[in-house]
């Protein structure tokens, strides 16, 4: 019954690195910024820094990507007077309850994670010492993340399939704590995998990825967008010539941006009507920078007026240290951090 | 050079577990109070809550034993006009460190550790999972004890023997920090091992230790005390049979408390001369009742006053975040966790 009465509380980490394409945009980011304007979500999305500086030991890197992104979030509308975005690194109830979460996790929980099995099969099938190279920054960032959601007692994570783990940790983490504490301090997370998610495909037809070296980024000068577009791969058939809409990257990345299914429809007959490729590209290109142009142009007076990002990251942190640092306290309280008088 | 110029600076965690014993007095507390008091040293000393609440799940039992342990420093006459004595879990920047020198540390690091290894020997050894009952508060704990001496780029930390190996593992973890960020940002430190450490006998003649059940309590009332000398193992010559000095426990400890050589040759005598023991019993008690009994008075009366030692923590708080929080500040920068303007 008490579940049902539970605000629905989400909460988005957002690792600070590079700039993000158009299949973030469309997979990640646009339904979660939708998701900051909902009346009945209480919404968390943070910059996850302190998870940055396990990769990236480039301190000007790690400081770019922070300004970079909180820019891109920004520019796409992000509600930040209804959301709480926040820098994690502003937070310093964050480290403290990592250390309190440590002494209630189990090693052997970490041992299963999959980010340092991966590292130890490599280290093992390459005859290395199974831990090279393995950081205590990367073997127990699953803690860290236990922080960040259960500091918040959100109770609904989106996450792709590969970081359902992290949340199963977080709910034994949080569990224990609560077994041993003798009370119910932690709400446990559930992991929200989006099924439906969009996936784009990327120039060559793959997954779009950086991986694959095959995306388009969200926000670069139009020439640049234009150029990006226009290299998608299609098939070789002529205009005039009926083409397959589904089997189109073209097709798909422009599904993923029409506002209404008429607008599909219109395009598939497009299609079926032997439009040429090069009409389709250029079509493509101006849907596609109509709907982002503003944007584009919102983040790059960001990125030229570093200290509104600023102040927008401090009014998130005024709003989540107002909830971080009473929470610890009970926290630290149950555990027998109290002040002797 | 610079060696030479830089100030003597020392570092104590005291661990909140139990009350004291004549042993710890003779050989950790005493020497460490003397220190507080000198001039030509800067000398920090902590009651280290976070690494209690490891082993400790009892938060009642975490709270009494803070309180006991910093009653009993201060009782002794620890100078917290000249040191800076503090609680560890008052210093928000130290679990900040200690995730920010995780990434510096290669997890193969704590795989060697004395504690970690034991547990793991003893889990193979009894056929069950190697890290059984193993926490990450237990494996990452010389991360955390590394921040505790980093963070006030303490240069000499008087250790045990057992203790050596993760004054190491700082040293370490802050050199590595300083080549990935090129800089000398923290001061790696040197164990100092009292080879000279007086080590006290207990009651059966063995090393004084609560393992073996044979401690005198540094603070008891009177009686008990008197109660815990007369039960001092001893040979069974008589009065006026001389005695060995040299292989007694009662002069042992007689001489850990002796203000000056005299009175221990004094003592000698007294054995040669066949005093009995009843008599050298009753003698060493009053001797050390009157050495601790004003100490042992204010301790009673700091226990009854926990608001003055929660001022007195406070006051060594404030002092030891006055430094530790610009530091951190510079630690920040150097990983690029900046302001964005």
């Amino acid at each position: 019954m008490s579940k049902i009465l539970q605000p629905v509380k989400t909460l988005t980490g957002i690792k600070p690195t590079g700039v993000p394409h158009l299949g973030n945009y469309v997979g990640a980011i646009r339904p979660a910024i939708e998701e900051s304007r909902r009346e009945d979500i209480k919404s968390y999305y943070f910059l996850a820094d302190y998870h940055a500086i396990i990769s990236t030991w480039d301190p000007a890197q790690v400081h770019e990507s922070t300004r970079n992104i909180a820019a891109v979030w920004l520019a796409l509308g992000l509600d930040t007077d209804r959301a709480t975005f926040y820098r994690q690194s502003d937070i310093p109830e964050i480290p403290e309850l990592t250390w309190i979460l440590n002494c209630m996790s189990a090693k052997g929980l970490m041992n299963r994670a999959h980010a340092y099995k991966a590292s130890v099969d490599k280290n093992i099938a390459e005859g290395n010492d199974p831990d090279l190279g393995v950081t205590m920054g990367l073997y127990s960032y699953p803690v860290l993340m236990a922080a960040d959601i259960l500091m918040f007692n959100a109770n609904r994570v989106p996450v792709g399939k590969d970081q359902v783990q992290h949340i199963e940790m977080a709910r034994d983490i949080g569990g224990r704590f609560n077994h041993v504490y003798k009370g119910e301090y932690f709400t446990l997370p559930e992991a929200i995998v989006g099924e439906n998610t969009a996936v784009l495909s990327g120039l060559d037809g793959r997954k779009m990825s950086k991986s694959y070296g095959n995306v388009i980024p969200l926000f670069c000068p139009e020439k640049q967008f234009r150029k990006h577009i226009m290299k998608i791969v299609t098939n070789s058939l002529e205009p005039g010539e009926p083409k397959d809409a589904d089997t189109c990257t073209l097709f798909q990345i422009f599904s993923a941006f029409a506002k209404d299914q008429s607008e599909i429809d219109a395009k598939r007959k497009q299609y079926e009507e032997g439009a040429g490729w090069g009409a389709l590209k250029q079509e493509l290109f101006e849907y596609l920078n109509e709907e982002l142009k503003e944007a584009r142009g919102e983040y790059d007076r960001l990125i030229a007026d570093p200290a509104f990002i600023e102040a927008e990251l401090k009014k998130g942190a005024d709003k989540a240290r107002a909830e971080a640092s009473p929470f610890l306290k009970t926290i630290r309280e149950a555990v027998g951090l109290r002040p002797l008088a």
